[in-house]
């Protein structure tokens, strides 16, 4: 359903100062060009007006207008999406969640707390550490992204691997309709069986289904120590077989990270590190272990690296002090900017059954070979999500337009064989719709896009995301 | 919206024959008699037939017919349900899942398994045992129900404690939709962000949504050992507060089960085993831990015990051989059944947030005084999971189906004042569907029957369940 949406017009703009105040609408493209992008690529779509609203019902009746105006409303979070969620590409309003930035309770007897969307994910993490609490969901982001971002897209990060992502910590949410009307969708419980799960229809629906506008989490007890270990292959191949070795010998890490070593290197250089990395090292693993008794970690420590030899590593280096460890996570984090320093580039979130990474990076040596790209992988290995970043570099933009889609269709369509899909954290958004074709079919189509009719009947939430453009 | 659903011809029923074969078509009373109940109270509906397919085309085949018929079809697992999910209110068709008992792959590699739905939980849970796999979920009927009704309500158990209930290890799933369709819900990668989730929809819909053929579960590796704790308090409220003092010192056991002393009396005497218990004990926990090392569970239990008696506790015994865990564990499992052969009674699947136990006991006290009935209560403490089972004993059918509604009213409103809701693993089915409007509001009603149409626009999939009466 193709929806004619409307602009926002003056008498319009004067109501959202009525509801939000004056100086939280901004209407001039040099205000609203921060808004205009995200982290995805290189793209640019300008909204009609950035609000930025702090109530719940200041939300509500922002939607209730726009629902009525038929005014299109994508809601922001940090703007470090990769998926080009947050990019307002009919115009419209840019709902701004960064004043929704409290932390409202930490109920430590119930290891939950309430927050605001627009906290950011590491401030979260280091206020309920404090407490000697822990909320695992830790993206490389972590330092900027909000908290209602990583619940519209259930990211991860390193440690989803033992910790599971965002989604296994939301209890409940609080949430705006496009209507206006104000529900909970669940209670603040460790179990729910009470209806459909509303909780879980809406983590990952990157804001087409509702505005998120407080979340309730479930807390963890703060592990007391880890030890990381920094492990180099010859070759990718090697290293992610080894992943699945680690775990079939009884191991579960708290993190299992994949870099190639062109990523490391940027990264290093990014940070004009000098990193001493041994010439036949071709990709590395980040193992990390955690606990509550350092003894016990060492010797499962030593254990993993036993495991490790067998599979052929060239080196195991243990980093226990807090200085080694953040050196290599700063690294490890770094990559996904490094590789931006390079080229503009494409960033494709494949996820497989984690003992088939060795045949995705396969599969992606001979696509590189057979269509002349390059590409630097890194990512989460233990999950089985290789962050695989095509580089644009010399090809030329008919070539980046067009041919490189052919490539990324088959990337994908590999990924589909393995069992896998397109995107394990960082959504479909804008820039994968269109491949979206390759895991679902037209009978999935027709049940999101019967979803999306009940919850936004008027399409106004963040359209033109998800559904692929030949069936919106 | 009402449906005229019609009867099951003759016409019909021969096409059923065609479908699945004579054998798997029941349809005289008397053989059908043992599908007219599940084990939720003393609730009878007899469905006009029985179908038993065993291959996802023959439910296809089903379900198209169904559907054009306006038959109403009612899946059912093993029956083991406590909410009246599998009984066929509507009568119509009766799809007992049964002969899809297969465990198709056990993938070692990927700690993955993928099974139909009508296997066995702890016949699953020990073939992938035997290979050093580990499936956590655990509810008390283990023996007995199938992993379709597992999910079908996402169950917990025991385990889901520390490990998360059945929803935490779907991966993907097969269903046939109502119209016949058969579509795979995601992908089998233990991150998942390509559109709305549908596996997490579908997980706790009861059967409403779609009919489950296949099912890829994930994982875990298996912890070599585990110890049992059984301690003994004075009253319910100070063994319910000691829960969340456990938690709060930093500690995660794998269990944590609360039981009044006259459940457990109930469930030695229905075994005849006699068990001494100290006159002075009104109520306990059963608290388990595991891992991989024998003396660092040793360590952690006595720690658990340290803070177990600076909460008030009587007593810690420590069951460590496989004889003394398995007699507790027995007596914890059949207190459901002991109790029914006290009384015809009405179970309530109560939750809150764990820390509200405590008040949660309380106000059932109050409660039982206020009204003059006797309950006994037992669970998941550690989930904030409790089971009420309210005894008619010698109160009149008049009090039974009129005044004891009142009390369940009040006792889930409790809970949602709580934070919590009315049902944490038993689903709403049948009993529990006039209790909704205390936990939710028209806007969820409105949404829920909105995805209902979605998926089965003509209403045939388990009917008269979950939405209460005056908005279905």
């Amino acid at each position: 359903m193709k929806v004619q949406y409307r602009k926002v017009t003056p008498q319009l703009l004067s109501a959202f100062r009525e509801i939000v105040g004056k100086e939280y609408v901004l209407a001039d493209a040099e205000q609203t060009a921060a808004y205009a992008h995200d982290h995805t690529e290189d793209l640019i779509y300008y909204p009609e007006v950035v609000l930025k609203p702090s109530q719940t019902e200041e939300i509500a009746q922002i939607l209730t207008l726009c629902n009525k105006e038929l005014i299109p409303v994508t809601v922001r979070g940090a703007g470090t999406g990769l998926s080009g969620g947050a990019l307002p590409v009919f115009g419209g309003v840019l709902l701004s969640m960064e004043r929704f930035n409290k932390i409202l309770d930490i109920d430590e007897h119930n290891f939950q707390a309430t927050v605001e969307p627009g906290v950011i994910n590491e401030a979260f993490q280091q206020v309920v550490q404090a407490k000697g609490l822990f909320y695992p969901p830790d993206p490389a982001s972590k330092g900027s992204c909000f908290l209602g971002g990583n619940l519209a897209h259930s990211s991860g990060g390193p440690r989803a691997l033992k910790y599971g992502t965002t989604r296994d910590y939301v209890l409940n949410m609080e949430v705006v309709l496009a209507n206006g009307e104000i529900i909970w969708t669940g209670a603040n419980t460790l179990k729910y069986a009470t209806g459909y799960n509303l909780t879980h229809l809406m983590i990952g629906s990157e804001g087409t289904l509702a505005v998120i506008t407080k979340i309730v989490f479930k807390l963890l007890p703060l592990p007391k120590h880890n030890l990381l270990m920094f492990v180099t292959f010859a070759d990718t191949e090697t290293a992610c077989s080894a992943v699945a070795k680690v775990f079939r010998a009884g191991y579960t890490p708290s993190c299992c990270e994949f870099m190639e070593r062109e990523g490391l290197m940027l990264s290093a250089a990014m940070h004009t590190i000098s990193f001493d990395l041994q010439q036949e090292a071709g990709a590395c693993l980040l193992i990390e272990v955690d606990g509550n008794e350092m003894e016990q970690l060492h010797k499962e420590a030593e254990q993993i690296a036993e495991v490790l030899y067998t599979t052929g590593c060239i080196d195991v280096l243990l980093a226990d002090s807090a200085e080694q460890k953040e050196f290599f996570w700063k690294l490890r984090r770094s990559i996904g900017e490094a590789v931006k320093t390079r080229s503009v580039y494409k960033e494709e979130d494949t996820v497989v059954p984690r003992a088939e990474l060795p045949v995705l990076m396969k599969g992606l040596k001979e696509l590189e070979a057979k269509y002349g790209f390059k590409s630097v992988s890194y990512g989460h290995a233990g999950d089985g999500n290789l962050h695989i970043n095509i580089l644009k570099e010399s090809l030329t933009d008919e070539q980046w337009n067009g041919m490189i889609n052919e490539a990324i269709r088959e990337i994908f369509a590999l990924c589909v064989k393995l069992k896998g899909t397109i995107s394990g954290e960082h959504g479909i958004g804008l820039v994968q719709k269109n491949f979206m074709d390759i895991p679902l079919t037209e009978v999935h189509f027709k049940l999101m896009k019967g979803i999306k009719q009940v919850f936004d009947p008027n399409q106004i939430l963040n359209p033109g995301k998800i559904i692929p453009d030949v069936l919106s």
